[in-house]
């Protein structure tokens, strides 16, 4: 069993390789639910979203959202004053309602998702990280906002002052996590944004403590190569946090659990950095641009854990 | 101020010709909410909708919804085990979003529908006949449906033995609903079903008390012509309820506070019928094939009350 904490796009496009590498009823996702946000009447759930249409193969080629889908619903609530900043495309939406109905009438989040997975046909077990309300909280130079306003409203231009996850406190795993952690073969930490995506999974009480004791090797790929990211505002972020926007900080900010880093080529020369942390290094082309390439990405990492590939 | 009562695509079509006849301020609209149903987590009001489209010039050429909707949300609604033979567009749904949350926030359907009308444009007073729920059952040889069960999911299939309207009794006319009654100049009976459409207006408690008394003069458009109708069951159910399906038969529904009857040409003949249950017969096409032909109705209807066209 290999479990994976994830985020959105960057993680999406990992298990898309991995499945092709590893048996996907042997996969578990831990899924971050810190930019769940509540609009149009509706629970969105938008990393779960994203990869669960990227696993159905039914995931618009932007990264988000459904294949071709339309906006006419959103579209029209404007003219009753609704703000539609979120783009929420129609077919996008009813697995939103579905989800909203059935947390309505008292299932949790890991009920419903479990649900929406099989609806869709994915086959992978997959887990949001609490199945209690934590939401990030971005404090900036324009005020505190919710996640999805700092990155979707104002498109991630205000300086980062701090990162808060409300509900951080009360938030307990979802029946499952800690066990999908200890029990793991092995664990990996997709290529998402170590803030805002890992961030808000390793907030949850117990998470951190129980990578720290697992018997499984754990792997983080990252998302940072060369100082700059693929998709998202992880180094600006960092920069403004006062942290180096760097492969080699993003190992050091796992360093107390983690076994293995993979790091992109074009970062090879931090590969000394990494090891010092007695962190092994894994230099491999990260960059995921096309399936082959997802699929080269998963192998080399759980080869880099010590897994023989089925 | 001319008062409507008003079903959905007969009474949308007369009111588009009225309100090129009579200034439309002083039309107030009283509508049915016997079809109204709660499905895909919303608030859906039929013939308020259907009205209200229309008069925004936004209504699809079939009669219903929004001109060119999609349906992309609810075939997606599919996947998660929903049925959905109730038909809303992605647009369409907008609205009932918009109903919904208001209702839910405590607002009257009248209230509601008044921002509706406003937020889409239409400048005429709108009333629900009633803020309480009020829903018209059919008692079929299929069993007891709810309307829109019997009507779209069983596309009126089945032989109807009795129509009932559950909140009968509980359901007290929408705030304005009497006055518009009592104030009016005129009240019109738009060409919709008696049965399921003007039916559940007239069963409100204290309306029919009000049409016997207001002093304005009452007028009805048969949508019965030649024993047929031009859309919907009306002719069918009047049968299996064992009344003639007729035009004299319509003016006799409404006997006991009707002053003009309005019939097709094609009806010529039951005028005198119509005379001599002291109405007085109003002979003209009634058939509303285009814009034009519905303003000649309508005025036709206007100066069969006795008022003079602005």
């Amino acid at each position: 069993m290999i479990t994976v904490l994830a985020g959105g796009v960057g993680a999406a496009r990992f298990l898309e390789g991995l499945r092709l590498t590893w048996p996907e009823d042997d996969i578990t996702v831990i899924s971050n639910v810190g930019d769940d946000l509540e609009v149009y009447g509706v629970h969105v759930s938008p990393d779960i979203d994203i990869v669960l249409y990227s696993l159905a193969g039914m995931v618009d080629r932007r990264g988000w959202g459904v294949m071709n889908d339309t906006f006419h619903f959103i579209d029209a609530l404007e003219r009753f004053g609704y703000e539609t900043w979120f783009r929420l495309g129609d077919r996008d939406y009813a697995t939103s309602v579905f989800r909203s109905r059935r947390l309505a009438e008292g299932a949790s989040l890991s009920a419903v998702s479990a649900e929406i997975a099989r609806s869709l046909g994915v086959r992978l077990r997959l887990l949001p990280i609490t199945d209690d309300p934590l939401r990030t909280m971005v404090s900036t130079t324009a005020g505190m906002l919710e996640f999805q306003d700092y990155f979707v409203r104002r498109r991630t231009q205000d300086e980062v002052l701090k990162i808060a996850f409300a509900g951080e406190k009360r938030a307990k795993p979802a029946p499952g996590v800690l066990d999908a952690i200890a029990e793991a073969d092995a664990v990996i930490l997709a290529p998402s944004n170590p803030l805002v995506s890992i961030g808000p999974i390793l907030a949850v009480s117990g998470v951190r403590a129980a990578l720290r004791e697992t018997r499984a090797r754990i792997a983080a790929i990252s998302p940072i190569i060369r100082g700059g990211v693929v998709k998202g505002p992880a180094d600006r972020m960092m920069r403004s946090l006062g942290l180096e926007a760097s492969a080699l900080q993003v190992a050091r900010l796992y360093e107390d659990f983690l076994d293995v880093f993979v790091l992109d080529v074009a970062d090879a020369e931090l590969a000394d950095g990494v090891a010092e942390l007695k962190i092994q290094p894994v230099v491999t082309e990260t960059i995921m641009s096309g399936l082959e390439e997802k699929r080269r990405l998963a192998a080399a990492t759980v080869r880099g854990l010590g897994l023989a590939l089925p």
